[in-house]
């Protein structure tokens, strides 16, 4: 009866996996090898149907019956800019939980909602961008300017603890089948690219090899190591050297030294840059055949169109662009993009997997575990029952901050004024005024309602259209970057004249940089550093203020101590490596994956 | 047998209802009637507890084991002012309805949650204010301005119109019940209080006989004749006397030819008015007796405190202070807030019954029932599963425009972006930038989103910080009020800038009051007024525009024609009554409760 059972399965397998079907060309085969079908597609096309397949967005091969792909897709701490998605705390937040495990939970639940999107646009046969299986994240630069608009985007400025939240994300993204990708990841941006926007497309990063090794290459190292499936070359050049066709970066280090087999990326219009502002090369051509010339795969941007013409005229080879080209497509049929059936695992998901109650539940726990409690002189945890709250500050009631940037939508996003009143008692009332603007507007008016009010929380901070990338931020004063990392002038005399209410003062500052707290720090009683916490960060900020959630920022703390004067770091005020003798923090953070100690060191 | 259950029941109510029980004083003792009650505890206060009972915050009396109580209580939407609640849409948008039986319906789920609170509240000991079961509720004002920013907590500029809405509330408040008021209802404000909210304090509405009794007192009668508990005095003078003073308007019209038998309650420090602005009395005493001698019974203020002073100087009699005293009491007594047992219908209604599935639900389709599609050249219903929307205006993934004023707040706010995303097919991408804000910064950058986008959805309007009551409106331009009726002109800038992508453009626009649309009409294709929608609006919109509810406004469209030269009606652009000869649109509703046909007349 068991081998009768077991015959069974076996037979439909083979059916249902479509092993006897008949394939019209090779490379429909799926079982075939990947380079076997690499190979036989790429025996097929035309040089212009190649430079299509290499460019991000490349166009349907009918005659092949291949559809339209688009490589541009993006999920830094949700699926982005593809509409409803789970909404997750942004990358610094996921960062700050210190949480491996969490980490790549998270990101697992992205690429299922990643495959059930791609399931869903497929069916209805739209195959547009941000619908595609190869996402352009994580973003592993190092923070080492906190005023850089995009360090958001990052896991900060520890070499260390990138490697290890980027790794757990690519293989959150990537998941474990031994066949199939889940969805194909890609480390960006390589390298040493960490700002400044405003000068982002012409800059050129000069570092020391100690820095460059020691610093800016080592999460990409890991991340290589623990086989992510792409790397996005950087607008900037590096020592002189656009990173998009820097065969220093590209060929003798990713390639050649790390054994990289995966696909490299442009970075958006970074091989227009290379004719433009680095002006290392004239034409469109001769640009296509650098980036080819070092292994550059896939180009965002059309720069690639011109392969053609870098063919036609010598500059490249077509056995060049054929290893190029087999690069991207690689990736495709691990995916099992070119499959006529579907045999992935994720082939049942759709749109009940989006946004699901458990995946809003992971937000929310996520988000919790990413606050940082900075100061809390007792009054702290709050009582669910008190009589009534003041809840004020231009973050509490505003959706900005909880999405930051490159974020999907969520229906049911929920502020920190919304966390709050789902949280207290019935008879609690709660008054609210937004009290100011973010960078002007310092409105005291309607404070008459702080009166009859037991508790103030002010929820203060920055949002994505101050800080971000450039072109996203454009309340940036510079170009999506701060220029200096104070709170906000205006948002400084508020928290000061709220304070002279004499009533206890809860401060909850969202961001994604590092923001100086120390002007209001003397007159907060309690200080919840919250990030850009994602669609469920109101209710987990509730969840902190009145005691439903440990604020450790996911950590264990444990025992600690070092002789100062042996601390060699990187002060970002005074741009330079500095020993510590002055007074310090220490914060140590025991890691629940590996038991491996996080020190952080802190100016007082 | 059925005799036997009916001693046992008997039995039980006598029991249970502690018919049995003794009680230390007769007012304590529920089977005495009202008057009975009302009689014996006058008699047993000193002056000085009396003046303390007829204050909004009447302290506790002990030796009597009575408890405070704070009169003060507001449910304009929604129980108001108490944390968290059911928000529905504003008042002006629930008579955009033109719905009797579905405002009752809203009204009546209010004074269940505000029963629920209250009991919470009691049996936690918190007796504060916006606690109580005492509404000053609903404003029952003539919006004949559209500038006045406390028009939108009104009906609209229809008298009629205005009494049927507002007594379908005051059933809903009141409820049914042959013995107990659920919540008491209060009709606001006595009489001609229609701004402008800088000059409240102060002003003398000086109105012809015809227009008194035609436009501003019929509602008022409406709901007297229905039965509501509580009429509140204005701020401003009526023909040279102080509404909360005036013999005319409160013993003349109110108690004598109406017979209203309610309570009395002065607006907020409207007594230190007669003083401070009016001037037509020296002293808080001599204020105290003006109003005690036109029957006021309650004194939102402190004014009351000098009740001792004016009995002892001879001012008033004792026995004007026990009349006065006696039509608070009487409410409190039909409460059920004397009993110690609550014998009330509503005594188990608690956290479970507020903010509920059901009640959220209602909220939804009531704000879809308020809008009113102005335009629509074809582009409406959207398709669900469109490729790529922009949505974009101040008002779009703005939070305050849906709560508006005098209202609660939710824990699940649906704001437009938030209704969209969860309208749109998993497919669908969204793009969002607020574009510019409600009165300044016309920024027109991140417009390039729009490049990929199927249609655009702009959320214009305004919100309770531009148009409101004077002090909380604190953005507006003149005291709570607008100073024209046009759309902010950064916000005409952008609809044209948006307009020139030649996409199609559908405007939402959120506000409380009429805004002339005429400058982006014609670039528009479909036009959606949404009003303050409440907690649901964003859910509502979304219905509408994608098809899955019909935006009629509420009306029932009926054929109608009418001579024009028979019309008469009032020009508030010109401050007089006008002959209507130009080009006039004309809309006929009829009523679903009473089959009553309502016609506006709006000019082309």
């Amino acid at each position: 009866m068991k081998n009768l059972l077991l015959t069974i399965i076996i037979t439909c397998l083979a059916s249902c996996s479509g092993q006897k079907q008949k394939y019209e060309y090779p490379f429909r085969n799926p079982r075939l090898t990947v380079e076997e079908r690499t190979a036989d597609l790429i025996s097929r096309l035309t040089i212009e149907e190649k430079a299509s397949m290499m460019l991000y967005n490349s166009k349907p091969i009918e005659r092949l019956g291949i559809p339209a792909y688009n490589w541009w897709n993006e999920a830094l701490h949700g699926v982005a800019r593809a509409g409803r998605a789970t909404v997750f705390p942004q990358a610094i937040g996921l960062a700050a939980t210190f949480d491996e495990q969490l980490v790549q939970e998270v990101a697992s639940v992205i690429s299922d909602e990643g495959r059930a999107k791609h399931n869903e646009a497929v069916k209805a046969g739209n195959r547009g961008q941000y619908l595609g299986l190869t996402y352009w994240t994580p973003n592993i630069n190092i923070f080492r300017d906190p005023r850089w608009g995009r360090g958001q985007e990052t896991y900060g400025e520890d070499p260390w603890l990138t490697g290890r939240m980027g790794l757990a994300f690519v293989k959150g993204l990537q998941g474990n089948d031994p066949r199939y990708l889940k969805t194909a990841a890609a480390a960006k941006h390589f390298a040493v690219h960490s700002g400044p926007e405003a000068t982002r497309h012409e800059f050129n990063a000069e570092v020391n090899d100690y820095d460059l090794y020691n610093t800016y290459l080592p999460a990409f190292k890991t991340l290589v190591d623990g086989g992510v499936a792409g790397v996005m070359c950087a607008y900037n050049r590096l020592d002189g050297e656009p990173c998009c066709a820097s065969p220093e970066l590209l060929t003798e280090i990713l390639r050649n030294r790390w054994g990289f087999t995966g696909y490299i990326v442009t970075d958006c219009w970074a091989l227009q840059d290379m004719i433009t502002h680095h002006k290392v090369v004239g034409t469109a051509a001769g640009a296509a055949a650098l980036a080819i010339n070092n292994s550059v795969n896939i180009n965002c941007g059309v720069v690639y169109r011109k392969i053609p013409e870098a063919f036609f005229t010598g500059l490249v080879t077509e056995k060049e662009v054929d290893d190029a080209l087999a690069g991207g497509l690689k990736i495709l049929f691990r995916l099992g993009w070119f499959d006529e059936v579907d045999e992935t695992p994720w082939r049942n998901l759709g749109n009940k997997d989006i946004a699901t109650v458990k995946s809003k539940a992971l937000a929310r726990t996520t988000a919790a575990g990413s606050m940082v409690l900075l100061k809390n002189n007792g009054v702290l945890p709050l009582k669910k029952d008190l009589r009534n709250i003041y809840v004020t500050g231009p973050n509490a009631a505003a959706m900005e901050p909880l999405w930051s940037n490159y974020n999907g939508f969520s229906s049911e996003l929920v502020t920190v004024l919304e966390g709050i009143t789902g949280k207290v008692s019935p008879h609690t009332a709660i008054s609210y005024n937004p009290g100011c603007g973010l960078v002007n507007d310092t409105l005291f008016r309607g404070t008459w309602l702080i009166n009859d009010s037991e508790t103030i929380i002010a929820v203060m901070g920055l949002n994505s259209l101050l800080e971000g990338e450039a072109g996203d931020a454009w309340l940036s004063e510079y170009g999506g970057d701060r220029k200096d990392i104070g709170l906000p002038e205006n948002q400084v005399k508020y928290i000061k004249k709220l304070a002279e209410r004499g009533k206890p003062l809860i401060v909850v500052v969202m961001a994604g940089s590092a923001v100086s707290l120390s002007e209001i720090e003397p007159y907060a009683d309690a200080i919840l550093y919250a990030w850009y916490p994602g669609e469920q960060g109101g209710n987990a900020v509730a969840d902190i203020l009145f005691g439903d959630s440990n604020p450790a920022g996911g950590e264990k703390k444990v025992e600690f101590s070092i002789p100062v004067t042996q601390l060699r770091f990187w002060d970002p005020l005074q741009g330079k490596y500095a020993i510590g003798t002055g007074e310090y923090s220490f914060f140590a953070a025991k890691n629940s994956a590996d038991e491996s100690v996080e020190i952080r060191v802190v100016m007082k």
